[in-house]
């Protein structure tokens, strides 16, 4: 299945998801992980598709969801920020899901400098992580 | 705002709906309504993307859908049949969505053939509309 970089965009419009998780984790200098990820869930009917996002940026994983839901998942920080971003702005969201996607490359720029490894960096990351999403219950 | 025939593939993709109502109506010749319906509902701070799609497709209305929900839907059969059926045929789409387009096509090519006016057609028509978005939890 051959994708067209507007039809992704499109398509991340409507089901795309950019999540900044912050989780407590020992190991870590501040004592807390700082996860950013790319998402894209769909119906296993369509697993086809989510395989065909995968080959198309060349990084990512195809993992069970939950329920009969998969998802098309991007953790890795070098994909996010060598594919990912640049994709994203380079075909621009035209929905309000563009000003999620600026806060994630916002941290992931931050994480770059290691703003994650200072507190008040961490802070920092900590509010724009609050802020999206928010009032998208989707 | 720009959209791009691929863009809106996508989006469509994602978020759009190509639904068949049936419903009862004394004033019809059998008694009963077929009114097929393409629907994107979106956020209401995404208004302006329907509006965009409205311009792009020179037809259909941008309505309250319910709450905090607006939807661009077109009913109208000649703007269905002349504009958003060549759409999807022209720029398929990539999902198993697809099906209930082809599906929803159908059913309006064979309204144009008057097939909802003959008791044997209608029940075809039925047979398909119940067949659609069945499984389709959105």
């Amino acid at each position: 299945m051959k994708l067209e970089a507007q039809w992704i965009a499109g398509f991340v419009d409507g089901e795309g998801c950019f999540h900044v998780g912050i989780a407590k984790h020992d190991e870590m200098t501040m004592g807390v992980q700082v996860l950013p990820e790319f998402t894209v869930v769909q119906h296993e009917r369509d697993a086809q598709l989510l395989h065909a996002l995968k080959a198309y940026f060349g990084c990512g994983v195809v993992r069970r969801n939950h329920g009969d839901r998969l998802a098309y998942r991007v953790r890795d920080r070098k994909c996010l920020r060598e594919v990912i971003l640049p994709f994203f702005m380079k075909h621009q969201l035209k929905t309000t899901k563009n000003i999620e996607f600026l806060k994630f490359r916002r941290v992931i720029l931050a994480m770059e400098d290691g703003m994650h490894l200072t507190q008040e960096g961490l802070e920092e990351i900590k509010r724009i992580a609050e802020g999206m999403n928010r009032g998208r219950p989707r």
